[in-house]
């Protein structure tokens, strides 16, 4: 079932996800999961909506996230740990301050590094 | 670069991903993406667009695809063969006749089993 969500620039986390290791035990992760949230969702300013979200089906690569705005690229990323999170949402400023999705590479955090799973071309178009 | 793309039900494959086994020759790969993709367009009557694209970032599990519609749960697919692309497109087929993208478990062709890497909650939406 489709729930209205944020429309702007948005970072949609799993909250179901187990973690880097699946380790074992739903409430472990889940805590892990939050606590990533919450690290996120603490600090402001950010320009970016953090939105929970049960299972985004990405769960060999969790904890996952999505990354999303109107009519720019879209990422699916996998692989964090709470510890991530600061490297986390410092590339999704600078997605939502980019034109169309695309962040120069020399400005990625080492936090995202090999965590990309997916690029999601905007409704409407490709990428070229 | 984003550039124009189809506005309704489309499967983007695609065109540079090396396959199953990460089969060494972007030569063969390509051949072997091109030849599910010409699987995939010679099949009449799938109300879905058939979109190639170059690199979705989802190199670990090529040949990747992402089937996509306007106010729909798109999803993230890998892992395909050639030989994959008539189960593939009967997915896509009941996708698009679907109202919010899910398409029941039990209406899935053998060939998509396994295959997903994410599913996207449709713009300013999430899925509960």
């Amino acid at each position: 079932m489709i729930v209205p969500g944020p429309d702007g620039p948005a970072l949609i986390v799993c909250t179901t996800c187990r973690g880097p290791g699946r380790v074992d035990g739903g409430g472990a992760a889940l805590a892990a999961a939050l606590a990533a949230l919450a690290a996120l969702a603490a600090l402001p300013g950010t320009g970016v909506a953090i939105a929970p979200m049960a299972c985004l089906w990405s769960c060999e690569r969790g904890a996952s996230v999505q990354l999303r705005a109107p009519g720019k690229i879209g990422y699916v990323m996998g692989g964090f740990a709470p510890a991530d999170a600061p490297d986390l949402l410092a590339f999704a400023q600078a997605y939502a301050a980019s034109a169309d999705g695309e962040v120069p590479y020399r400005e990625w955090p080492k936090g995202v590094l090999g965590r990309f799973l997916a690029r999601t071309p905007p409704a409407g178009g490709l990428v070229a």
